[in-house]
């Protein structure tokens, strides 16, 4: 091997000589001029750079086009440069924070005394495109810590970011024309490499995420490989918005928020009747398999917390009170009260399982920026069980666990995805133990014939867990329901039962919850039916409408007809036109609107209009009636998504 | 009239001369000897005095004997200073504190260095009966300031009293033998008047009620008129300590209490169980009733609570906790939450009325000394409802509030009173406002044949109500259900509607509950029932027991079809003999026990034994499980009491 030559290796184990500081773009090059055009950034050793990196000795080298993981984030880190670089052409006086990619785009934190508004990111966006019409080179230069402070002088934000800096690390800036950034890279080779973006909206956001600093306004922006992928997130957008919960709880009043108690919902009464449904359903599945329901206080003595060890581990999230002049905690979980009943009693092997339900309320506190809907609260209802078994019921427990969450997870038509997480770094107990626990939950697994991912070391200190991941209708992923073997709850509780040879013994704690948060599950649900409930959650099942006054007769007798059924049932007797009351309907969802006229009066018929059906049927009263029933009782998912 | 005579006017209007210091002994003799036996006290003026007291003017008196609610406090008083004076014979070092009347009995707070055990009571009762059988003159005498100090120099917790006794108030002592008592009277004449007590029991008791100060030990009694008397208590007690919810709640695993959180139940799956079935069976009512179901958040800001008027009327009750730098409060009312979800929205008066239910759980402090059971809790869920009115749909939703509270004590066998409370002197709002809600309650309670008592005065400040006081299977009366009229938070909260002219008004609040509180209603419930629930609300329905192991098939099939049915079932098949099984079976007051052996599995029957029915019948399996589906959708009481 020559001096002057170097051994380049691909990741298909291909070898190649070049010459010492070629670059990554020589070598695109070198094998085709379309993988040159296509090239966005590369990999050296292990370290992702730019493609005009010199490499100055062997290496193993991949290249990274638009469509990779690693290449759509250069291009979104490099848009997020275009942003600055256009929006300093047309506001000079702006200062720059950080502007780091985030899913599907980038941000940039601007501090600029304009407040901005919606017309400037059309301004902006139009210079953007202009510098990419430019196509600028984009250059990087490794600078001395004073040349840095000189460039930077005039933005006080950067100056404080490069005091960041390590002493001894290189710092870098990259050039496009009259714009510089300090960065560490990679970028893409020049901005005409940067195609399909949009400047999404401007919001506050202080200075390093510390309320104490100054406000700056923050601009997020997408961008993406492909027009496609670009017209398919918007489409997304466009679905997730028809379908946010927090829009459809007000159009369907199923929920409200009010400042009084931020963070807590308060369900109105379509909200309530889905909750109810929910909980029933729930409840007398797990009268099938054996759980006994309790009910415990909502606060409890802050030493019961110490002992449970949340005050160590959850106390910024708790919310505390006086009670006969000592510190009581509302219950962020439901474990420490069950416990509690469990001791309450002896027990011998021969009581166990114990499977402990509770629909229990709990608050934990999160920032105000954090609550969101239903999906982020302070206060939410678990469907919390706690199952006590002796060793040798581990697996059994498990495997019935994971039926209930199977079985209510089909009801709804949810795809799901199973995760093992196990021993982590900082692990409580005996490591025999744990070795033990995580090739049951394994072969648990296995029998049952799940497909799954593990997790190493994500597992709780207390013990190893599977959580269950959701796939919404748009395709979304929800951690919901959780199955955990806890061997320090009864260790900290000194919970124990007598076993086969009469000694006592401590028993194993599995954690479950199928919903997670009952409030959270129908956030969940709201979007994933776009607020169309099958019938049996939703509020409303039938809506009837007669055609004239003359058919009031019918239409109370019909009303009582499906009311005596306990099928939830209005009628529209306001004076609108027909057309009016079924878009209304529609409007609200219901899934069966019934039209009744001389014809429906005359033979007992109803004319049914299922909602996402623009067919009408006509068929016996009797008929539709044990056809409601029988999707009720059957749940059935039919109807939903036809939009 | 000469100067040596007055005039005595008797309560029949009868008059007689009698001579100037004649006393009520006297009076009462010359009547009849008998009266003269019989008399305890009498009222001279409006004054109850003692049948020694000489009248020196003219006076309408009246004599009371041990059957008067006036006589036998009396007695009762006296009984308490017979036990002083016993207790001091006993202990002469002996120091008094204060010895009222209270119902059925009294007590006296003693300090005594010695810690008093029953057989100390014994001993004291024995004394006190050796005193009645020396039948001691009781002797009133009125003493100066001077005189009273010295008399009680030798006991602190009695010249604390004297110096309670305002300036220029006459000071009294009684005696009897020995003994002599501070004591405004009056007394019986002589301790042979005192018959039928009993000493109960002793407990620590804070002298003067302060927990800064000393605790004295408080012995309680009972004295009755006659010895019937005395028995039906010792009776009903008796009967009461079966019932004892608290002690039923342990042996039938209902509920337990943790000192983690006093005052706060802990429901087992057992009291679950009927926590569930009263509040389904009351949410199905209120949906044919066309209530609308919310949930409220568990604690709002604080300044919500200064607005609706609690923080002003109720703080003391509230507990606090900080949320974001804020102080909120954990609800104990859920009144302001509904009325911002009404205030989410504009209202016509096509709305009205809106009946907005909630089984909302709230807490209030009470002082750990008075917590009792389920009876009286920190944390409880109200079955609240809140019903939002034009003024002229008042009668008519009051009426159907009744309907339903009729319809929900008729199916638990509650026989009911009706108290109406009208207008108290702190009343707020417009006096005409009020004499039509006053009148409207009255209407609806004539119009419905209810009888019913007023309550002058007794209504709350902002609205007059009905409230209904129930008794239970042992004649005790418990207030549960109210029907409130509100005026005052409609303003609080700006609450509007439009009117059929157009125009924004108020609308009048009805505050509605029907159990009150579930958790004091199911103590309620315990104890009327004595733990023998009707099927319905049984956590258990069924016991099945099989006479040998050859039945175990047939024992498996019976209960395969009654959990196909969602009747609560369970197997008894401990290796126990068949008597201790259905034994065990009629400890937990199951309404059914099946007993099968030969007979039923070759003629799928089955021989059933009801809880507190002696004889056996054997039907057919159908139509047993036709009985008790029967049973438990009608709700029947039958077999209750039977005990």
């Amino acid at each position: 091997m020559s001096n002057q030559s170097i051994n380049i290796q691909f990741p298909d184990g291909h070898q190649q000589l070049f010459t010492k500081g070629v670059t990554l773009t020589d070598i695109a090059q070198a094998i085709s001029l379309g993988l040159r055009k296509k090239a966005i950034a590369g990999r050296v050793n292990g370290t992702i750079v730019d493609l005009t990196y010199p490499i100055l000795e062997d290496a193993q080298i991949t290249l990274y086009d638009a469509s990779s993981k690693e290449g759509i984030e250069v291009i979104r880190h490099s848009t997020a440069h275009l942003l600055a670089q256009a929006f300093k052409r047309l506001f000079p006086t702006a200062q720059f924070g950080v502007g780091p990619v985030i899913e599907n785009g980038f941000y940039y934190d601007i501090n600029i005394a304009h407040s901005l508004v919606p017309s400037d990111l059309q301004q902006i966006e139009k210079m953007m495109k202009q510098i990419v019409r430019e196509n600028m080179q984009i250059h990087r230069k490794e600078v001395t810590r004073e040349e840095a402070k000189r460039l930077f002088a005039h933005d006080k934000l950067k100056l404080e970011l490069l005091e960041g800096i390590p002493e001894n690390d290189i710092i870098s800036v990259y050039e496009q024309g009259d714009f510089y950034d300090l960065c560490r890279g990679p970028h893409v080779p020049s901005t005409g490499k940067l195609q399909h973006f949009k400047l999404m909206h401007v919001s506050g956001a202080y200075w390093r995420g510390d309320s104490q600093n100054q406000m700056l306004q923050r601009i997020y922006g997408v961008a993406f490989a492909t027009k496609e992928e670009m017209k398919d997130y918007f489409v997304f957008l466009e679905e997730a918005e028809k379908r946010n919960h927090r829009k459809l709880g007000k159009e369907l009043e199923l929920f409200m928020f009010s400042e009084e108690a931020p963070g807590m919902p308060f369900y109105l009464a379509n909200g309530q009747i889905i909750r109810n449904e929910l909980e029933s359903f729930l409840r007398n599945l797990q009268t099938i398999y054996d759980y006994k329901e309790v009910r415990t206080p909502l606060m409890m003595n802050q030493r019961l917390w110490e002992q449970s060890g949340h005050w160590d581990h959850y106390k910024e999230n708790m919310y505390f009170t006086q009670v006969d002049e000592q510190s009581f905690a509302l219950k962020p979980m439901n474990c420490p009260g069950h416990m509690l009943i469990f001791k309450n009693d002896r027990h011998s092997y021969r009581d166990l399982p114990i499977r402990m339900a509770e629909f229990g309320q709990v608050h934990r506190h999160e920032f105000s920026g954090a609550l969101n809907g239903l999906l982020r609260v302070r206060s939410f209802c678990q469907d919390d069980a706690h199952i006590f078994v002796t060793p040798q019921q581990i697996e059994d427990e498990i495997a019935l666990a994971l039926k209930i969450i199977d079985h209510v997870y089909q009801v709804f038509g949810f795809q799901y995805e199973i995760e093992l997480s196990t021993r982590p770094d900082d692990f409580m107990g005996d490591i025999k133990l744990w070795d033990q626990a995580e090739a049951a939950l394994e072969n648990v697994l296995h029998h049952l014939g799940y497909p799954f991912n593990v997790n190493k070391g994500d597992g709780a200190f207390y013990g190893p867990k599977i959580d269950i991941h959701i796939k919404d209708a748009i395709k979304r992923s929800h951690q919901c329901a959780t199955v955990q073997l806890d061997f320090q709850m009864p260790e900290k509780f000194d919970l124990t039962y007598i076993n086969e040879q009469n000694a006592k013994v401590r028993p194993v704690v599995i954690h479950r919850a199928v919903f997670g948060s009952i409030d959270r599950f129908l956030g969940i649900l709201i979007e994933h039916f776009g607020g169309a409930f099958p019938t049996w959650l939703a509020p409303q099942q039938v809506k009837i409408i007669g055609v004239a006054d003359s058919h009031q007769d019918y239409v109370q007798q019909v009303m009582r007809a499906l009311q005596q059924e306990q099928i939830r049932v209005s009628v529209d007797n306001r004076q609108e036109k027909l057309g009016k009351k079924i878009r209304d309907a529609q409007m609200k969802k219901i899934p069966h609107i019934l039209v009744l006229g001389d014809k429906e009066c005359s033979n007992e018929s109803v004319t049914v209009r299922k909602y996402g059906q623009s067919d009408l049927v006509n068929i016996p009263l009797r008929q539709f009636i044990a056809e409601v029933k029988q999707e009720i009782v059957q749940k059935e998912l039919a109807g939903r998504n036809e939009e």
